[in-house]
């Protein structure tokens, strides 16, 4: 396995109703995080959670969909690999935990609860288009986004 | 076991370095819940926790504490039923998962996961002195949160 | 609470298609418990976990319920704190988390998966008509489990 | 994604004091699932689960840790994505629930517990060396195990 500092980094955000520039964003995101070594971590369904896996896996990364279900068809078509964790929005705490920082992009209140769980736990959270919590670093863009995660990495 | 609308209510906030007013409404939230007969959960630790348990057992109430750790002595001594879980932050998604509403009293980023998580789940929210995130209603004191609280479940 | 050394006993089994003289069985070991003070901990369902409770909440004790699924209505009606964790089977694990000992009464693959973690946890474990596996302790009836659980707690 | 009928395979064995012989059987159903397209599923610390995770990889095969503890770093080398879900014993369930088949290798009560939940959930179990219990299916070695495996698959 590389050995990044910031290896596995989580792109959290609405699975439906996302508004294509964001859509756009999180692909970007996943494109580079992907190009950095990262593995991209994400819930495993769609909007935000598919464009960032493509993103990702267009570029030969590599991602982990930590689905809220049972079944592991319900992953998008981008996951590498699926856990089915059957533990519903519980997941949401295992996306945080398995995350070394997370980047999150617009969002409703299942994104806030991956951002508040991360805070807590100390681990950087950036967003682009998010929730403007205390603590969350503000992005523009996708680029900005990675680089403030590397920032943190090398710090 | 009481077959009320709102059987089940959560009281969350931080586990040390409370104000003491905070404290109070706290206390004071857990033993009007209990006169309601609701069960009061909490994540069985001290600060808030502790005095949601404390005010509730005071006037006969229960309550149930959903540990983070393993080791079940770690629960405040006002838990009636304590869950040792064992999976750490994970157990805030249990705690809402248990509640029917959710009474927030100040509150550092574990207590706006639980607020997110329970607004994402439709569950009703109830803030004295915490995040003011859309969904949450506001309380001035202990008083009108569980007023609050009484009023979404007769609606 | 009471200062116990064993204080939370789970007794698990067959949640339906239970012959009637283990559910007798389990009603006893659940009656016999609450009378030493110990919560007695289920899966919350019907059959051996219901047989427990009863007995149990017959002579005044407490009983904790820890349901697979996400609706606390599926509770059997003498749990007295029910957790819905919505967790399906990964709830075993916390049944045998919360317990101190456990007594199997029969039962299927389900119950020998708690079986299995309690013993790997070195949590004891006395089984009436249940999987004979290296570890656990044989009991011929409801008296016999809980004294060989009591005489664990006194060692 | 690969769209094999058996997609992901667990392998569950002990992490550590195995024979080496057991340890070798483990490396080539590691391998020989690798070669079928299968994500090699483990609890990704060492012994049966380290052989597992080698075989899989050394034929350019994909592995899946889902570790008890909150950190990565536990992981054996041979994982390609790790789950640091700090869950301690509960991440059990978590590897049966996502396996499409379980292939035990010797074992103790761990592993018992996921042959349970295996087969209480309706997913096949093979054992080499391991707890006959019914319901599992005996095989002589890792190739037959592979092939018992993909009878089932083909079933």
């Amino acid at each position: 396995m590389a050995e990044l500092p910031i290896a596995y980094v989580a792109v959290v955000g609405a699975g439906a109703d996302v508004a294509p520039a964001l859509l756009a964003q999180a692909e970007t995101v996943g494109a580079l995080l992907a190009r950095q070594g990262a593995v991209v971590v994400t819930g495993g369904l769609g909007g935000i959670m598919e464009a960032a896996c493509r993103g990702a896996r267009m570029v030969g990364g590599t991602t982990l969909g930590l689905l809220p279900g049972e079944d592991r068809a319900a992953a998008n078509r981008w996951v590498s690999v699926a856990v089915a964790t059957g533990m519903g929005e519980l997941r949401n705490g295992l996306v945080v935990r398995c995350a070394d920082a997370l980047i999150a992009v617009g969002g409703e209140y299942g994104t806030l609860s991956e951002i508040a769980l991360a805070l807590s736990a100390g681990t950087p959270v950036v967003g682009i288009g998010s929730w403007e919590i205390e603590g969350v670093r503000v992005a523009a863009d996708a680029l900005e986004a990675v680089a403030l995660v590397l920032d943190v990495a090398a710090a």
